[in-house]
């Protein structure tokens, strides 16, 4: 079982804790506000243009990025919460 | 009897419960709260782009979708409630 | 003497009452509000594009209609109540 | 003296009374409100698309039409109270 | 000393008094209301369109206007106040 | 050191004082408003358009411009206040 | 590891303290508020037009820019706070 996001939408698993806080990056605010940072685990088919043309997501699966606060729509699959957003709601890709 | 969906619009028909909460798929919060997801029993023709054109919507009937909260509109069409809402309100496709 | 809307407008005869309620369409809420559904009688020659084309109302008259609350301008001719809106207001057709 | 309305601008002779309410036309509401209708007496040269073309006004000048609640401009010219309102204001025409 | 208004906007000089009032315009509300009606001074080079053209403004200088209310910006120029508004606040050329 | 202006932005230094106040040109309000004209110190290359294509900003380097009350982010450079806004907030240029 | 900024996205390191406020550069306002200046860290590869295009970001790495307050997000990477914002929160490149 799995989900496949409509066009621009992505699916993120939210980092559980902020296992780089040393030396690594960790959002501001208070120890209670969840990380908003994760992975990337679905990749719609594009965002749908004005046009009628199809524009690919930027995004890979695996994709570890940085998303604004009170973004997205979290579900559960198999246990485990995900999020749903839009690519425009996410700010940047981390990379190694 | 049944619904011609205008357009990019889509009839869902809510799950009554979550019959896949056990490894399958819960949205989050209490229990009151009606399920969000629910199979795509009617079709739009597509949407009306500016450019005059129409696009097909992403979606077919016998689909199970996840929607945000508070979406769409209910009616009951013999004796089942149905809600009409947009493609644009659908998250994801749950695949099997 | 008759209506002819402007553009992508259409006029309706709501329903005066749940013919259908039995096995047929309901809209939900108490017994006090209007069914938010009727009848087609006119229909504008269509919604003006912005590249300067015309595109046809999706709709004919006689076609049975849901449309949302709070839907459209009431206006009363030849002692009959109608209901002036727009297309996009237009959720689907009720198919025999 | 004439008002010449710019663009998609109309000028609209409110009805004084209405005089078809017997088997005519008559807007709901109470006895106070004034009728939203009235006869066209000035149509402006066109919208203006974002093309740059110009789109005439679907509406002559005699046309008597139907508006909505709270629409438009009211200005007195020769001791005679008009309303100057867009074309999109107007939700259809009453024929004859 | 004169203001050259950029692109859709135009500068109009308010009428310090309904001297048409007999039998003339008159702007509806009390007394104190200023008339929503002035003479055209000085007009921009046109508005700039998404395609990078430039549409004339249709209003020439000496045209004489009826505006809404709380339109456009108030300055003084050599002592005489002036109203700086867009095209788009114009709603009819008064014609003699 | 100076600032060069993103796109559709110019840097304004604002009147210290209404010079022409006499014969001039002075806002209208209280003595203690700041004026609202002031001297372009720095242009932007252009408005972005959709088509991907620049728009020049149509003022230059020491035009005197007037604009709307509240316009602006204030910043100080070498002791000097300065403001930045949008081409869009410029009403006109006073020209000698 | 590094950001990665999606599409018109930038990266800026604010600048800890005015250190150009004797003949430099000093925002308004109390000496709590934090500058609202910094130095470009990484760029997006550009914005994505409607025509399914993509226009570069009119910024550099290394570049000094004028930001607007209340913008972007923050997020600390590797022990350093950053800000992420949009290429049309910037208002001017510093140039020395």
């Amino acid at each position: 079982m799995k989900l496949r996001p409509l066009h621009d939408r992505i699916v993120v698993r939210r980092k559980e804790e902020e296992a780089l806080s040393a030396g690594g990056i960790v959002l501001p605010g208070s120890a209670k506000e969840k990380p908003n940072q994760g992975e990337v685990v679905a990749v719609g088919s594009g965002a749908l243009l004005d046009s009628g043309e199809v524009r690919a997501v930027a995004l890979n699966v695996g994709d570890v990025v940085v998303f604004g606060p009170y973004t997205g729509n979290a579900i559960t699959i198999e246990g485990e919460e995900l999020i749903i957003m839009s690519e425009a709601d996410i700010f940047a890709v981390i990379e190694a």
